[in-house]
């Protein structure tokens, strides 16, 4: 697909590139796929393979030698048989444990413990359950909202609000003509067959994929050759064009999972929902794939709105669409989700960023493409170093990168999880200046979360073309400079007289040679007195003499210098940060009587969907008159809180809210202070119940941590108040 | 359209009942659209045309009488109608006038100023703008988009964490069969004609509507009679049937309004954009036209979530989708908007609630049906009145009423420009209890902004009866009751016997008979042995004998009972109130010098879109040092502002500002205190710079008012600090 698909969800395609895919995501990467140990240990299965048929081709020319042969010697072979048997076995055993080990068995099992507490307490909904759902469509529900609202709010905090962005909110429906302009309509395709039986659809890269993933995990007895040839497959299958698919998946004889029918060749299917806009039926419309191209087209407004002063950045957050073929990896790829999007617009001669020292001190795991050919790993790197260096392109990319990382990881992501990944030379556009993936690591593999692209002039332009509308920035010079120049004049009279109604498209054509085909006609005038011309839309040539034009070269003075600017693009989907949060949340401990594991999301004050919980420590109209006082305080200061006055015990009801990563539970055991539980630690202070609203605010916004407040709040431990 | 349109955009369809549309929104009360000053001139100026036609007949009678006319006479009589011509042309000009004024000449000259300052400052740009656009599809500008999100951002205070409500967020993808289950399949339209030569589309209606107005404005010389017509029809065109409206389209000769050309009957067009899902085609889906739905199917996960206790109320914000024939009224009729929609259930027999208090004494504009049908204006009623007098339905419905009355005018809705609208009787569906809209007055006229609907069981039994889930509710009863029932026990041996194949839909008749029908049955057996039976599957009657069926009267012990709940919906169009929030909150004030007027919205803190501005008085280092710091502070406590070191005229920036609604400016004037300007009032205070921050924090997040702040911090008044 080489030239189809593109190699990045967040990339946007062009007409000499291809559109967002799952394939191309290298979820695990490929150079990690075949790992040394597994290699080594196929090899030792083989070996073992060949001895084993080597002695029992012994033990059968033993035998067949001599009637009398010397029973001891067949017997003693025999047994050696058997050893070698066991050998094979065990190697066998071996390589399996290794396959189920690093294939995921045990990922597996983790990741289902966290859908199913996800689901169970409504993190997320399959979408129209009672209807059986729709594949790739899941609801929030409400804790899974209140998540999706605080990393939203924190988005906009962190990025739109620091970083003084213009934030826009643009429709989903979109007319066609934006969408061809941005290459959607005719790019943004995956490869599909179908059951040629029943019609059902497939994208051809799962089968391929699906079939060589499934040999080389069950069948043990595939030849290092064989193994090889597999995993090379999965590496480029990326890449592959329609016809190189079809032909690997007739090659190996791949059919309809579900039938066993012939399949189709591959053929492109567009990934956009198609609409019609109006009641005419003649507006072709589309759900956007994205939410960049509302920016673009409005790049002229809101470069005014900024003063017309460059570098500035809008951003957007919203739903986008995507109709798969056939959804996979639940919450990670689905049919609708939200995307928040930035376009740092920045001249193309200056990328260097202000605020680029503030993040140059930071480290974490990088992986530029060196370290990717070279099948090494991600290394720890200092930002600084990795541009100065040229690792990363300009300062304003990695100022982006830096801020992304800090970022995700005050949203609670693993900093050992996440790396940086440079794209390769050829999953980037031929306009882009240079890629980084944000991947979070989870239990699919790495998986891209945030794209980073430097894509150049290329947007602006692509819609400059299709609208004609100048989407450009100025420079205005602090002097103005002195520039020669090539002027061109018709002269109408002349050309009027010679070429009547086709006078219009030859002056069009003198007008547009550039300075140096001018420069030439100048001088064949000047010496010949005319010249042959062609005119492209006329499809012809004509003569030009001397008197149907002047050409001279004059120096102007210029006070400005206008440019299509480049724009720096980070792109964060939203749906798959959150589900790779839970999985960096999720951790099990047992419960006090040590009869059960109970499961706890870790979440940081900042995402957790219920900030503190209210229980009486007993069921006393007291108790439970404080509690609701100390909730009405914290609902009026906006935080989200859960009063419980069911009175069931203090250990099931810290269960429940751990299970929904509350942070912290005020339980009141007297009437002028109470007990404040972090999730965590357990760690217990007293605080008084006037206080305690705005201590609870304080840490949850973040202006304190829990360990400042231990400080300053006597701590507490009691039996009856401990689960 | 009465069995078509359904009188309310809020208001959900039934299959006997009509989908929402424009047409049906009273934006101008019919009651006031004729009023008695415009009818009493009218009058006049018939009497006067009539006196002018009597002395015209005078004077020719006079001329023609005989020719040695008493010229003297004559010329008195011609004096005369001269006379009675100019009252007549002063009764036509006072007509026009007042038309003018009601029919809105100043007012739409208001609502140019209002549009033209928003799509300057780009609180909104047409969507797709440099492709010229598509109607109905608006962006929200960085201004309007900020405003949007302080909209949105109160509402989950004011309405999810304060009533303590289940957010959810489901997808607009939304497939074909949950759209047939709440009807807006097959009534979810709006009647369409076409021009027969071009096959351009028009809403009906509206072509009904526009001549109806231009006759009353333009036409001078209608009939008393004619005037009364055509008022009665802009009363009651809402409720025409497609055969009504057709009807009236051809009497009154109204033709395509651009070609003029003849216009086709009309017929529905279904509102919803229409997609598919998947890559077979096969599987229709639409754009959801509401939120609401998203929350039914979700019904019985949130009951339980809920901990199986009623009342709860789940929420949605998320973008609906309309595909408008033709959409008019810029931002108040768009074809793609954000909803805000809260579904509270509640036991049906059970619609108290215990927070009504807290809103009982509240008094606002209401307009209760009787005002309505009685051609009486909305009137200020007491909450807690309107609902023990039984005006509105019941407590929960009043206290959502009264949720909405507060939210509204926090944001800056005037009062007195908000009503309370019931609904009639002939808009309303028929299983609903009650239904009120929350109308502001704008430019438009009175506008429908959230309706507030008891929609009783109709979605959730609309959804069971459907998918076949039970979405029921249960009450616990303290002690089990003793209820009567009725067992009827089909003996499927006998049966089996009896009818072979059909055995199963007999055994289903039997079952499906209720208690009356039963008991006939038993008696009809006991008496006679056998009875004649309809089965309807079958079409056909059958004899069943008394061995067939065993029917018996028993006593059971029930410990719960099991209901559908009602839901209570009111439902938020959030870009209407935006719209009408930015009317409200307009107006101009001269500028110091006199000579130019200056647009200000007066915003308050909590929705505007910035909060604060930061100038240094002069260009100097120091000043811009305090100036960023500030600004700094700002950020951090998450105050969205503007720092502008241009060194503009205070004056200048100050109308800047002002035109985007910002509440508070703070001028560097010194290293260790600032002033701080109020944008209404223009009162200025001194603040030290290490408060000033949190000075801003808290009048933004209205811990503090202005007036607060104003008696803490001494004022301040300098000439060159001032415009």
């Amino acid at each position: 697909m080489n030239r189809i698909i593109l190699s990045n969800i967040f990339t946007r395609l062009t007409p000499s590139i291809k559109p967002f895919t799952t394939t191309t995501l290298p979820l695990i990467s490929p150079k990690m796929a075949s790992s040394t140990a597994e290699s080594s240990l196929r090899q030792t299965l083989a070996a073992a393979q060949s001895a084993v048929d080597a002695q029992a081709a012994a033990v059968r020319q033993l035998k067949s030698s001599s009637s009398s042969a010397d029973t001891a010697a067949v017997n003693a072979a025999v047994e050696s048989l058997k050893a070698l048997k066991l050998e094979k076995a065990a190697a066998e055993e071996q390589l399996r444990d290794l396959i189920k080990s690093s294939g995921g068995e045990s990922k597996e099992e983790f990741r289902q413990g966290v859908i199913n507490t996800l689901e169970r307490r409504l993190f997320y909904i399959p979408s129209f359950k009672i209807y059986r759902g729709v594949a790739g469509l899941y609801d929030y529900g409400p804790p899974g909202c209140s998540v999706k609202s605080n990393v939203l709010a924190f988005w906009r905090q962190h990025f739109v609000l620091e970083e003084n962005m213009l934030e826009v909110d643009c429709p989903c429906v979109t007319p066609e003509v934006v969408l061809k302009a941005s290459g959607h309509v005719d790019k943004f395709t995956d490869l599909m067959v179908k059951d040629e039986k029943t019609g059902t659809c497939y994208r051809a890269d799962h089968l391929l994929k699906d079939f060589c993933k499934e040999k080389l995990e069950k069948d043990l007895s595939l030849s290092a050759e064989k193994v090889a040839e597999l995993n090379h497959v999965l590496a480029v299958l990326d890449e592959f064009s329609a016809e190189e698919l079809g032909a690997k998946i007739k090659e190996y004889g791949i059919t309809a999972p579900d039938t066993k029918n012939p399949l189709s060749d591959p053929y492109p299917f567009n990934l956009m929902f198609q609409t019609s806009i109006g009641p005419s039926g003649l507006i072709p419309g589309y759900m956007r794939p994205e939410t960049a191209q509302g920016i673009f087209v409005n790049f002229k407004d809101l470069y005014y709105y900024n003063g017309q002063k460059l570098p500035f950045a809008a951003a957007q957050i919203g739903q986008a669409f995507r109709n798969e073929i056939s959804p996979r990896q639940g919450l990670l790829r689905v049919r609708e989700f939200t995307l928040a999007e930035i376009e740092h617009f920045v001249d193309p001669n200056d990328k260097s960023h202000p605020k680029f020292p503030e993040v140059a001190h930071l480290e974490f795991l990088m992986f530029p493409r060196e370290l990717q050919v070279s099948a090494q790993s991600a290394k720890k790197m200092n930002l600084g170093d990795a541009v100065s260096k040229g690792t990363v392109n300009n300062e304003t990319l990695g100022y982006f990168i830096g801020r992304v990382y800090l970022f995700l990881t005050s949203l609670g992501i693993d900093k050992e999880r996440l790396r940086f990944r440079q794209h390769l030379a050829n999953e980037m556009a031929h306009y882009a200046a240079d890629c980084w993936d944000a991947e979070i690591e989870c239990s699919y593999g790495w998986i891209e979360c945030v794209g980073i692209a430097d894509r150049s002039a290329y947007d602006l332009r692509a819609h400059t073309d299709k609208s004609g509308a100048e989407l450009v920035a100025h420079e205005r010079y602090a002097e103005p400079k002195e520039v020669e120049k090539v002027v061109i004049t018709p002269v109408k009279k002349e050309l009027g007289l010679a070429f009547k109604g086709n006078q219009k498209m030859v002056v069009e054509a003198l007008e547009a040679m550039d300075g140096k085909e001018a420069m030439e006609m100048k001088a064949n005038l000047e010496s010949k007195g005319e010249v042959e011309f062609r005119i492209c839309t006329l499809e012809k040539d004509v003569t030009i003499t001397n008197k149907m034009v002047t050409i001279a070269k004059v120096i102007k003075k210029e006070h400005q210098r206008t440019f299509t600017p480049s724009v720096i693009e980070p792109s964060f989907g939203i749906g798959r940060i959150i589900y790779c949060l839970y999985e960096h949340s999720f951790y099990t401990r047992p419960s006090k009587a040590g009869d059960e594991q109970l499961n706890v999301f870790r979440f940081p004050p900042l995402v957790a969907p219920i900030k503190c919980t209210v229980f009486p420590l007993v069921q006393n109209e007291q108790y439970e008159q404080v509690a609701k006082q100390i909730t009405k305080s914290l609902i009026a200061a906006g935080i989200s809180c859960k009063i419980d006055i069911t009175g069931t015990s203090i250990g099931k009801r810290y269960a429940r809210t751990d299970e929904l990563g509350v942070p912290f539970a005020i339980t009141v055991d007297s009437t002028s202070s109470v007990t404040v539980r972090e999730r965590d630690s357990k760690q217990q202070i007293r605080v008084d119940i006037d206080e305690v609203a705005s201590v609870i605010k304080e840490v949850t916004d973040g202006h304190r941590t829990w360990e400042d407040v231990l400080q300053k709040y006597p701590t507490h431990s009691s039996a009856s108040n401990d689960e």
